[in-house]
């Protein structure tokens, strides 16, 4: 009777990858309500209110795949949760407003344990002034299954996709980059030197910017204030979730142009390279594939140049390009080397 | 290092149920956003958007705990999870309008079975109207988990919540009840058969309406025009997903009121009784705890009752009294019964 494997064929879900596999399932899908505005493949869906145009996101966070409760705090797993769904809001140069929270949990859980999460729930809740509206808990055979889905708002003429970036747009970026991936490879070897003798205590110390950068990332609300002061509307825009590679490819993609971006432009902490040397890894890779900054990732008109650079915490990395000229990172020596996202596939950590 | 149970208090889930636990996860949460109608606590959170409400509702649906695919096709699975959310919208006196579709898959699924589910959900769209403008697809460690986000509107004098029932209203209710129920029933029994003797073919003959019931439910869309055609205003509206009994406590305990429900009144399908008999259990059992009907449970003034008569499928099962006399089920020998909320709660099953 079983009936998932009765199809002869069998196309592993491994070789599309997650963007694959999206746009597989959902290609050839037409809306039909006049009140939908834009579908898949932004941070969030688009759905005109009359005045406004309301903003969707949705994000699902699996223990196992996307946290280890084993060095996450609940109440900061809970805050990051609300965070990351708020950032894709603001990518859309929006105001999240509300929120709905589904939670599946085992019994492993205690009414305590959701407790904390909450607190982190309520937490975000309160400082991005978001409500929240609508929850959902139900239980799981095993572990911790979250889904937030996030309402915002944008007034019609101030929202900004990722597709309608020009050629020669500056291609900027808010705070530094890699160090939230270095933070989890820090919890990561914490936690083995801890399975292999649980007598160790974990060895943290002078790391708290790039561990709380992995716990606790804030969505940069504050950029799209800025920006939105300083007269800058950016032409194109996402929020850092799998890395500036991956994002600035959906960007030129979308947009159908290609990028240039400077090495020595990058913006990295201290503390990111620190960690980066300790593993041996080259922190420009860090800054380009390590996964969860959040930081905002917009291009803008050429002559917004003098207004960015005012803006304390925004980076110009790099500009806009034809098609043609490909994407290519230039690293300090000159040399030009392919962009091409990696990094933070969750499907392909897994399978 | 871990961080789930440091604190010294433990509380099982179970204690609280499912209902119990979000009231206590979600007290106290202030609503700041002027948008923000409703909150936590109906079919669907309401959102002013100006000229119109806006309405969502989330479901998620996880294997093992609400479906088992040893006998839920997946193109039926990807219908039921749109068109529960498409009831939940109704529910409110709406129209869904968009879905969003979070879907976490492990490696067991191939991209075949994810396009039947997908075959499902594209079905259960182009049937309701509705528009697909989100999907999120990752990995799981095990198992496939659905998140399912539906957006609707509905004009901002007809919203029909589930706390504005009066007394003396009617409690009617559309279609039949407890086939659902049934149909699983036979399912979970012809599972058990074929595991015992994987030979046996399912004996499913003759049960094809209570099999649909389960497996293909219809969300109840043509009631709300059909009402909306009639002139009549529901006072209060539920949808029915666990149970009746449940179903009309909410009412009259978010209305602050009782109520009788008469139980020669409750429309129950020949196929259920006969399942029921099957499985020695009442057939008013069957209705009043068996859930997943997916029928409109509303309430009406009295002065309606004509205009409901006339209308095919809507059934008048009992009235709303003074929250002093109680909930109870009046059977067809004249005694009353309290109606207690059991059933389909999915936090008690698994735990």
């Amino acid at each position: 009777m079983s009936t998932e494997d009765t199809t002869p064929m069998r196309t592993e879900l491994s070789s599309l990858g997650e963007f694959g596999l999206i746009d597989h399932l959902t290609s050839g899908m037409k809306s039909g309500n006049k009140s939908t505005i834009k579908g898949v493949g932004d941070d969030a869906a688009v759905v005109d209110a009359g005045k406004k145009l309301m903003l969707i996101s949705k994000d699902l966070l699996l223990e196992g795949v996307h946290f280890d409760l084993t060095y996450t705090p609940l109440k900061h797993l809970g805050y990051k949760a609300v965070a990351v769904n708020v950032s894709d809001i603001a990518a859309m140069n929006g105001k999240a407003t509300q929120i709905l929270v589904g939670i599946s949990v085992s019994n492993r859980f205690s009414v305590e344990a959701l407790d904390e999460l909450y607190a982190g729930i309520r937490l975000a809740c309160d400082r991005f002034k978001v409500d929240l509206v609508g929850g959902d808990t139900t239980s799981s055979v095993s572990g911790l299954f979250i889904s937030i889905t996030a309402i915002g708002e944008v007034d019609k003429g101030k929202i900004v996709y990722r597709n309608t970036a020009h050629n020669t747009d500056l291609i900027c970026v808010s705070g530094d980059l890699g160090a939230a991936y270095m933070g989890l490879l820090l919890l990561e070897r914490e936690k083995q030197v801890f399975k292999a003798n649980p007598q160790m205590q974990p060895d943290l110390e002078g790391f708290d910017y790039v561990l709380e950068r992995q716990l606790k990332p804030e969505p940069r609300v504050d950029v799209i204030v800025k920006l939105s002061e300083a007269g800058i509307r950016p032409t194109a825009m996402i929020d850092i979730s799998d890395g500036l590679a991956s994002e600035i490819l959906h960007i030129a993609n979308d947009s159908g142009l290609g990028c240039r971006i400077y090495e020595n432009k990058l913006p990295i902490d201290v503390q990111t390279a620190e960690v980066a040397s300790q593993f041996k890894l080259d922190p420009t890779t860090a800054a380009m594939n390590g996964g969860e900054d959040y930081e905002m990732l917009f291009t803008a008109n050429v002559n917004d140049f003098e207004k960015i650079k005012s803006i304390s915490g925004l980076h110009v990395i790099g500009h806009m390009t034809d098609k043609e000229e490909g994407n290519y990172l230039i690293s300090a020596g000159g040399s030009l080397y392919p962009i091409e996202a990696q990094g933070f596939n969750h499907m392909r950590e897994v399978e």
